[in-house]
């Protein structure tokens, strides 16, 4: 793995939020997202080399991956991202290694990425992603 | 602030999550520390501009700050640290913003840090550590 990538963040509405990261992190909010896929709406600032994604769910009923972690956890750190070089080989890597894989396949994440994750049962509970930048324009 | 100096993570057990951790970065923890004050032991792990703090509770009876934690949350992501150019400045800006400094002076911490960490109601339940790297030997 070569750095983290972007930490995600669950938020309840990202329009408060934004001006809230803004002041916290003193940089605007350079791009929102909404990942239809994920029915979740993002939004990233910049830190070094490594994003901050806050996260708000688009799903109805607030009933998507994003508004179940809210109600279960509240407002939080929901996944840690690390960029890989070829994610497939991190994929086998991890697999061999004993890490169950949530995607079989990559897939197409937010911010023009591939990625997968890892099962939370077998990182302490902890949500992993790996992300590759998408070759393709 | 500069980048995302580490990710600290409050865990159960060292001796169960470093070797899991290793497997999962694969990297090698490259330090270990007891930070006295705090009553937690640490080990570290490299990503990039970033490291991974794992956190294991030393206090009697697991009464400490990260033992609370794990009581409350189980294992996870405890806070995110900021590295700073000047602790005070930063500290002063945020107070301005309307954050609350939980510490009115900054105060030695682990990896040779001076740090200072902000009140988790003003950040959406994000625990946030400031941090600049001590000058002194």
């Amino acid at each position: 793995m070569l750095k983290v990538e972007h930490i995600g963040i669950a938020v309840k509405s990202l329009s408060a939020s934004i001006p809230l990261f803004e002041r916290l992190l003193n940089t605007p909010c350079y791009k929102t997202e909404l990942v239809e896929g994920e029915q979740v709406d993002t939004a990233f600032f910049k830190q070094g080399e490594t994003k901050i994604e806050l996260l708000e769910d688009k799903a109805p009923g607030g009933e998507g991956v994003i508004g179940k972690y809210l109600q279960k956890r509240g407002e939080g750190v929901h996944h840690i991202a690390f960029a890989v070089a070829d994610l497939k080989a991190e994929m086998q890597r991890l697999a061999e290694q004993g890490f169950t894989l949530l995607n079989e396949q990559p897939k197409l994440g937010a911010d023009n990425k591939w990625v997968c994750f890892l099962h939370p049962r077998d990182t302490q509970g902890l949500l992993v992603e790996l992300c590759m930048e998408r070759a393709e324009p």
